[in-house]
């Protein structure tokens, strides 16, 4: 049940553990197994697919072709039926698939339902319902408050006690691969300087990684850490985008609003949780006890041992260790749900830059550039602060996977367009 | 046209001026026109309604009943395709109701589709999408800041610059009428111990005005100031219901989270835009020079003269003056979108607490309690700071109509729960 039938390179970030979900768009045909071209796709339709090596399988039609009786919930241009319909159903389908690609059986009824990955246009996966940014990470959130000067405590005061987050706007959450515009706003082009308003100075990322809600919840039924496992659908990769200048102006005492909320970027493809058991890790040691609804000291682990990457311009300027995060996801759905909020399909919530203690892990340019007090030289002979325009940045991940394979989440991608 | 052929007693708040939009379901059977019982309704099912007098018109029947071309924008369990169908539409609609009601000769074809509104269950009348709060009122910034003790400055930094505002979550507005259950949070018990969790002890309003989007925008085009009639449907009031415990704990540096994200009610009837041309007012005086995107100073002013009333227990506690409020919904809506957010059918964005200069006037009880300083008295004996289970609160307001009248907008009311 191991081994696919068709070829996976070595290295490929998409094994049959993986099996992430995606909506794609085909923009050839498909393949026939005599290796003729197929007949013309229905040119524009969304459907539902899973990566595997460098290939993705239309889902609804392997569902149709093999006659599985949850077809009709993976004939759909996004994942919410299939990720509202729970656990039991997300392992059913999840087992056919890993059958499908791995009985050889399959592959002359398959094959015509490939596409080459390279060839496919990937849209949002989920329709975004609320999203919610954690700030999660103590290296991320000690290092912000440590730029902002001398003088202030090492974090914000509640910070230990519970997970720090915010809503942000569902309605610019984007896919992988769309072009970030810099935005305009007001900021202080010097601390004390009358604000301005133009185009954001100090454009920059926020490498997370984002869980997304599945099964939902009705109102004032708070999810206890356990039960992280019956709502969450799955796992992609972040850049919330973020123009610091903004930000600063207007943060108090609200919290950051335009500054975040012009576009937050996703990776394509939804891991499955159930492809991240191997990465599960205890989180780092909480030194203060928090309530009871976050205690995770008994409980199974929820730290996840992924590594990010983030590339600008193609050069890596930093690998972010994910299990450094504080506060684990289970503790961030907790919170979010204690106070009686619901939880609806298609829900986002995201970790906040994810940095580790060394310079070359920090997630953002914030921090790697120390405010722009000393800036990134790349091997091409520019140097870095903030993003300038036609910058491309890159934020791609790995977690442990069964047997020595490695769990890859893809890439979430854009290039910055001048203002 | 002015007068309608429906009896619509002196002092109601839906007039034939108003003819706000609602989503009901209907408890009994219509009303026929010859007095007689009408033909039971299909139960349950959701239908969009105007309000006028004490009834209210299933508009979709009516649509149909009368041929009216727009009859399916109006077959809808939510206003979701009205909304989106941009204001040349919303014109049309608005006349050819206006016309129903006012020329007799519609009567009888419209009296099997009005429902007495005591016996009708209203629900949310749209889908929200994104949920921004402003805190636009000088005098509830003025007096939360003041609260936060000596040595502060009178206003957050930004204040007068730009509209500050944060995202809300949007799952968890509901419609007026909602049991609203007092939330368990972490919080300090006293300002320097230790944090606690339990249910909140600091119970709390925020009486507001919200506004909903209904024509979207793409990404990248930013609403100018004299656009906002072309993308707003219509006006609401809200609750903001907040836990200020919870709140004061978790709000640095990211602003409220779940102080604020356990329950927001609206009013379930939206008032037209264009209801609300007799209450437009100058704004006041902006003594800080904004930037240019959100200068009104030669515009036609968005002020609006809405009078609220907030009454606990049924006894009046204030009365706020809206037309105090520093940043009209004209700059909110183009401060949101400036840097470039797209509006989704649904937006929803609300001014933030509304206070006037009067104690009487103040739009949260840790206003008009002074933080639990200065409990109010209610005249049943009572003595509140914040609020009690048992409570119930409701805001309702009034604007100026033409010719003497006044444009009601109902009420938003709200009991609380026990934890």
């Amino acid at each position: 049940m191991s081994t696919p039938w068709l070829p996976v390179p070595d290295g490929s970030p998409f094994g049959v553990r993986n099996l992430p979900y995606g909506v794609f768009t085909p923009r050839t045909r498909a393949a026939r197994s005599d290796g003729v071209a197929g007949r013309p796709s229905r040119a524009g339709r969304r459907r539902i697919g899973t990566a595997v090596g460098d290939w993705v399988l239309d889902l609804a039609a392997a569902s149709r072709a093999t006659g599985a009786v949850f077809a009709d919930l993976l004939d759909a241009p996004h994942l919410g039926p299939l990720m509202a319909a729970g656990r039991p159903t997300w392992t059913r389908v999840r087992r056919a698939v890993t059958t499908w690609l791995t009985d050889p059986s399959y592959r002359a009824t398959l094959t015509p339902h490939l596409y080459p990955r390279a060839e496919v246009t990937s849209h949002l996966p989920f329709e975004v319902a609320d999203y919610v940014d954690f700030c999660s990470n103590e290296h991320h959130a000690a290092n912000m408050a440590a730029m902002l000067g001398p003088g202030r405590p090492a974090l914000p005061p509640a910070w230990k006690h519970v997970p720090i987050g915010r809503h942000g706007r569902a309605g610019t959450v984007v896919v992988s691969g769309t072009p970030i515009r810099r935005p305009h706003g007001a900021y202080r082009p010097a601390p004390d300087a009358p604000p301005v308003f133009g185009p954001s100075r100090r454009l920059d990322i926020e490498a997370e990684i984002g869980f997304v809600v599945g099964f939902p919840t009705p109102p004032g039924f708070p999810v206890a850490l356990p039960d992280l496992r019956r709502h969450v659908f799955g796992v992609c990769l972040v850049n919330d985008w973020s123009a610091r200048d903004i930000e600063a102006l207007e943060y108090q005492p609200l919290g950051p609003f335009l500054g975040k909320s012009f576009a937050t970027s996703v990776s394509p493809w939804l891991v499955p949780l159930d492809a991240l058991e191997e990465a599960r890790v205890r989180p780092p040691r909480r030194d203060v006890a928090p309530p009871s609804y976050l205690d995770d000291r008994d409980g199974e682990p929820w730290g996840l041992d992924i590594t990010l990457e983030i590339a600008l311009n193609g050069h890596p300027v930093s690998r972010p260790p994910f299990a450094t995060t504080y506060w684990t996801p289970a503790q961030q759905l907790a919170h979010l749900t204690v106070g009686g909020a619901p939880l609806r399909t298609g829900d986002l919530f995201a970790s906040g830059a994810v940095s580790g203690p060394r310079r070359d892990q920090r997630g953002s340019l914030m921090e790697l550039s120390w405010a722009g007090q000393e800036p990134l030289d790349l091997p091409d002979g520019t140097r870095r602060s903030f993003l300038a325009d036609g910058d491309t940045v890159s934020v791609g991940a790995t977690a442990p996977g069964p047997r020595g394979t490695r769990i890859g989440f893809g890439e979430v991608v854009g290039r910055v367009e001048p203002a």
